[in-house]
Parts: structure tokens; C-alpha cells; sequence
């Protein structure tokens, strides 16, 4: 998905707002902004959101001299997911319908996400949304054939604290997983770390995409991504900035999202605020 | 009020959306985008944020060549506060404090705003939320104390729609009015003719300040305009804009207005959604 012109103010935010998290003084922040409007002038028309995004968090680091401006927020998020980790065991062992549960809770996750806005809303009120919600788009069906046939899944990961609500599905699901996370940080989106923090070694082969890209770029990511990828039989891709990067890929994949912003809305045809399982196109 | 960086978004998407009701094709919205960030890229530290609306506007009335890119939303927003004129009206009658009523219904419809947001909420939700709502700011004893005392009152409208509700309480208040809209137009803000179809002909005296800016940039006023503002004992400014331009002006200036945004929500040190009714200090 190209960058839409109503894309341009959101970056903007985005870009003042990790400066922040980076602890930018006033003129810091300025110099940030100031860059930034500068490269969103020079932009070339076919641009995707993440790698918008990718150079404008590459200006914050440059500017404020931060490896990691969201090393605090990726903790607490994860602290907070944790917290919340046994209660929803219990319901994915409690419902009559496990996979279903646990694929509703995996997108539930997708909510803490500091790209698409300043700040998430209150976790449980949102587990609660999702669990009864009817999906916007709803590829459910088509996702769980695909699964049965497969002997192993790539999960594409998006943000830490996320991460727990995707070891609750990869738990539940009964082949095996590889979670791919990014390299080295970008906004709050997990690596490694933060998978670990999860509790998600040992429960799946973590691997790393070899990026600091929001969502997947695959001509940036190492060849032995590349590789992983080519090879799996069903993709599982987390969140927003991996929609704008592979709804346009491969029928494997599997988009599972919630719609946070008025242009995805506009994209996929869904409204703000609504759930998604939906299956790429093949590039065209 | 100068210009926040937290601004910069908003000005952004306010430029898209001026370009949009102008009509502008992808090519010229693509034109306005980039003018805007190279304006705002090169913007003094000191400009305040209708000086800035201003001079973007400008620029979607050049690339687009639209004179009144809101006509059609301006008609629209005062047809929709004339169907509700007769209730209101009946309210204030019934009002066991008919001052306070109208005070509060002018200040509902400063809702209909279409710089700060692209849209503005359901009329008669955000009028029961504002009749009973506690005020965020509270001068309105200062503000009917120095109405007691004064001969005539210098109104300063925003919004068009918005006039209607000014026009209630122009009808309640016990001494004339002047009520100062703009000469030509700008965003939705009220002109001379949108003055006439709210009804406000025959009950205030309609001037213009001669100015297309938001709010009330005095030094580009009309002298004759300037007279009046400094002859006048008390001037009620309603809106954010006014708020911006003259919260710090002068004690007998009283801005009314809902909060829409955050950054006047920390320059006010109110929350987003609250109501005011705020004297203006000297400037210091």
C-alpha cells in the first residue's frame, strides 16, 4: 500500500512524538520536525507508510543520538501484557471454541501499538471489544484450512506486550511456529528482547527479519528471511505496518490486524476501530 | 498563543482538507501539501496559529482557485442551526436563568469548527452536553458583572452555523451589540452573508473587521474596526481562534469557547472537551 497524502500529518506526529520518547529538548524537537518536513517534500509518490516511517525514526536517532527512544514503553507494555497472561489462559482453555479465542486475543494485542497513535487504550476494555466483535474482514475460514494443511507457520511479529497475546495463539496452535522480530529497534515493535521478555523462547524458534524497517520490507531483510519466507507454508503478519507491506504479496499470508487509522480503514473497505483476518492478493 | 510543534500535524491535515472542499484534484491536493511543508519548514518561532491557517489557506485559494472553498459546508451548518433555532429559543424562555442559558448555547455551537477537526460532532448531543455541563473555566460572573456595567457589547463571531447560537444570546443580552464577522472568507468562519442567513440582520449591528485571518489579528484590521474594539467596554471572542489571538490582549475581552484541541487544552491547563468562558489578561 502506497502512502496517501492524509498519510503526511500522521507521520509528522509520529516523528515529533518518538522524538519525545528519545527525550529531545524543544530545539532537538524542532530540528527533528523541521527535517522531517523537509523529507516528506521530497517524497516519491509510490513510498510505502513503513519506509516513510523507517527514515523518519532513522532522523530521530541521527538528531537525539537514541538507539532505542521506546526502550521504556516496550517494557512496560510487556509488564502489563504479562499481568493479564494467566486470565487469558484461562479463557482460551475455558472456551468452546480454543483457536478462535486465542486468534481473537492475538488481535486484541495488536492494539498497543505507539506508531499508529501517542498512546493505546485500556487493555482489558479492548480484549473485551475483540472477543465479542464480529470481524470487518473475516478470512477466518480460509486461514484455519490453510493452517490445517501446513506443517509449520512464520509468524510475523508487530509490537512488544503484543508479543504475549501472540504466544497465548502460538500455544494454542498445534504445529509448530518461527516468530520472526526486527534486528535492532524501531518505534515499539519487538525484537528479540522483547520476545524473550514475553516468555516466547522455548515455546517457538524466534528468528530476526535482519531490519529495523516498521512491518516487513523483504528486499531489506536478510536472505535468510528471505529464505524463511519463501519457504513457509502460511504466514501469519501482525498489525498495521505489516498489512501496508504484504497485503499485496502472497495468498499465505495472513493479515490479522486491528484498523486503527482512517486510510488502512479506506484501503481494506472496513471501518475505524474494526478486526481483521484477511488474506493477501498476489502482487499484481 | 504562538504555535506549538504539536501543531504542525494539524495545520497539515487542515490544508488537505481546505484543498478537498475546494475541490482540488490529486495533482493540486499533492501541490498544497508540498507548499504547506515548505512553509512550515521555514516558519518563525513566534507566528501564532491563525497566522499560520491564514497563510495556508492562502495557498489553497492560489493552487486551487476557489474564493469560498467551505461555501456549501457554511450554508449547510447554518441550515442545520436555523431547524434548531425555535427550541432553543423555547428553552431560554423556560430557563429559570435565561442569561446562562443562552451563554452556554453560544457556546455549543462553537462546535461547528471546521479548521480544528474535519468534522464537527451531532448538534443536539454536544447541546445537552453543554447545558449541563461544569464549566472547565469559569469567569462568567466577571463576565456578567462588566456586562451590567457596559452601554454595548463588541461580539466577535467565528463560525457560520455558529451565529445562530450567537444570535440567542444576542437576542437574551439587555444592551446592543456589534457583531464583527469577516470581510472575505476564510476556512468556515462567518462572512457579512452568512451573518444575514442566520437571521442577525435588524437585531445587532453586522460589521466586518476587514481582515480574512482566523481569529482577530488586529494589526491587519480596518482602523475603523480597531476603533471599535478600543471604544468598546466589553467584547465577548468566541472561539479558539479569538482565544488564540487574544487571550492575551486585554481584562474586558472574554473568550467563549469549547476546547478542541490539546494544545489549547494545555494552554488553558483544561481538558480537551471542556467549556469557557475566560477572560483575556493584559499582554505582558
Amino acid at each position: 500500500m502506497k502512502a496517501y497524502l492524509d498519510c503526511y500529518p500522521c507521520f509528522l506526529r509520529q516523528a515529533l512524538s518518538a522524538s519525545r520518547h528519545a527525550g529531545a529538548d524543544p530545539q532537538q524537537q524542532l530540528a527533528v520536525v523541521r527535517r522531517s518536513l523537509s523529507l516528506l517534500e521530497k517524497l516519491p509518490a509510490e513510498a510505502t507508510p513503513p519506509e516513510i516511517a523507517y527514515r523518519l525514526h532513522g532522523i530521530v536517532r541521527e538528531e537525539i543520538g537514541a538507539a532505542d527512544p521506546y526502550r521504556q514503553a516496550k517494557k512496560e507494555s510487556t509488564r502489563q501484557a504479562l499481568a493479564l497472561y494467566p486470565d487469558l489462559k484461562e479463557r482460551v482453555r475455558r472456551s468452546h471454541d480454543p483457536i478462535d479465542t486465542a486468534l481473537r486475543l492475538s488481535i486484541a494485542g495488536n492494539i498497543i501499538d505507539l506508531g499508529a497513535a501517542d498512546d493505546y487504550d485500556n487493555l482489558e476494555k479492548v480484549i473485551e471489544r475483540v472477543l465479542s466483535q464480529p470481524f470487518a474482514v473475516d478470512h477466518r475460514r480460509r486461514l484455519l484450512t490453510a493452517l490445517d494443511r501446513a506443517d509449520h507457520v512464520l509468524f510475523l511479529a508487530d509490537n512488544a506486550g503484543e508479543t504475549v497475546f501472540d504466544r497465548i495463539l502460538i500455544e494454542t496452535l498445534s504445529i509448530p511456529t518461527v516468530y520472526a522480530v526486527k534486528k535492532s529497534p524501531i518505534i515499539n515493535d519487538a525484537t528479540a528482547n522483547d520476545a524473550e521478555e514475553a516468555g516466547l523462547d522455548g515455546i517457538t524458534t524466534v528468528v530476526d527479519n535482519g531490519t529495523d524497517a516498521p512491518g516487513t520490507v523483504l528486499p531489506l531483510c536478510t536472505r535468510e528471511f528471505i529464505e524463511a519466507f519463501e519457504a513457509a507454508p502460511v504466514v501469519i503478519a501482525k498489525g498495521q505496518a505489516n498489512y501496508e507491506t504484504l497485503s499485496e504479496s502472497d495468498p499465505k499470508v495472513f493479515c490479522l490486524l486491528q484498523i486503527k487509522c482512517p486510510v488502512i480503514a479506506r484501503d481494506i473497505g472496513a471501518p475505524v476501530g474494526g478486526i481483521a483476518v484477511l488474506q493477501a492478493r498476489s502482487r499484481s
